[in-house]
């Protein structure tokens, strides 16, 4: 366990040097487009030339934002919003997320943080989320809502999907914690949501499956506000 | 155990489509640059760019290649040397080693694969090249040499360094396997000698102490060359 959380480890205090040095080399990319246009005003190529260089720089963030969070061994204050944006935006690597799914997401900027590990809070949110678009490889709809919402008491993220529902045993509701598969998506063994549910209950939270039926499911994750902390 | 190998497994399988995406980025301003030279030659300016786009698009080969390495769950046939020189280059975001130490790196490319998992050679010879250079952070003199060799039956691995030597217990020769420290260089708990010892022995292979003195030390990895497999 200790060894692969030193890759993590390793890999995580690297990753800042690695976002450096191409940042710096971003940085010439963009100093150098701001010297030729202003020696040469009106070349349309420049600006073409500077968007994807700012897009190249947006991704390094999101990969050193990950590889720092997950590398961490300290607990720390983690935005649930900020944390899923991060995690949102590196999954567009993935091209079935990226153009098959119809995404609608809302992540308030507000929303109270949580003292915690990002690996635990990554983890169990991309577990869930995983599960969901997975579900949804072989339908006809693939839609796919991410929300998060808080009131006094409660963090609240609701994963809905339009695919297909889970199937319980026998005369019995559906386990969400007895879900344990293969994703044919992102790679074998990555859903286990038993291991989710016992990450999300050491944080007082809890998930839930609110509605699985043909159409879709929904599933909610809640984790109590930390008052003082 | 499993659940920190899936990060990797989920980075590994995503890091192609980062690599992809930021590669297409550069298609673009590759493309670009083209055609601006196109029609108008003789800006330099121009040149500066592609070469900082060439540097990041080396980076992200890198950085592919080790995430697809360390995600992979099979074994496959390993080049040692292009291994070592993947590792290498991405340690070059480590300021001390990129900055303070002098390096005499020889990697031939005729070098015999191993076939085994990236993984357990990537954990095993960058823990004895980080023990070797953290041993150095004090030294006046940091030189670190980094060898392969190949014979009819072994390949070799020496790592050489100017840094401060092993002590061993009281009247005992130092014993390679029993170092297990925090580095201030890379993070917490990085080097464990003895399971990069295990994992050495796994592939039949050995470490050992070829000299140890205040000027500096040699550590040889040795794995036999593998016939007909």
């Amino acid at each position: 366990m200790l060894d692969e959380a030193n890759r993590w480890a390793v890999f995580g205090r690297l990753m800042p040097g690695i976002a450096h040095n191409i940042n710096n080399s971003l940085a010439v990319i963009f100093g150098h487009i701001q010297l030729y246009k202003f020696k040469h005003p009106g070349f349309k190529e420049m600006d073409i030339i500077q968007e994807q260089a700012h897009q190249i720089k947006n991704i390094i963030g999101y990969l050193s934002g990950k590889a720092c969070g997950e590398a961490s061994t300290q607990k720390s204050s983690i935005n649930i919003c900020k944390l899923l944006e991060n995690e949102l935006n590196l999954l567009t690597a993935d091209p079935f997320y990226k153009h098959e799914v119809k995404k609608t997401i809302d992540l308030p900027k507000d929303t109270p943080c949580i003292n915690g590990y990002y690996r635990d809070i990554s983890f169990a949110l991309l577990s869930i989320i995983n599960f969901s678009l997975d579900s949804m490889m072989e339908a006809d709809r693939k839609e796919f809502v991410l929300s998060v919402s808080s009131d006094d008491d409660y963090i609240t993220i609701n994963v809905s999907d339009t695919g297909k529902p889970l199937s319980g045993q026998q005369n019995e509701a559906p386990d969400l914690a007895s879900v344990d598969y293969q994703s044919a998506r992102i790679g074998k063994y990555i859903v286990n949501l038993a291991k989710t549910r016992d990450i999300i209950a050491r944080y007082h939270g809890e998930m839930s499956l609110i509605s699985n039926n043909p159409s879709g499911k929904k599933i909610q994750i809640c984790f109590p506000k930390q008052h003082d902390q």
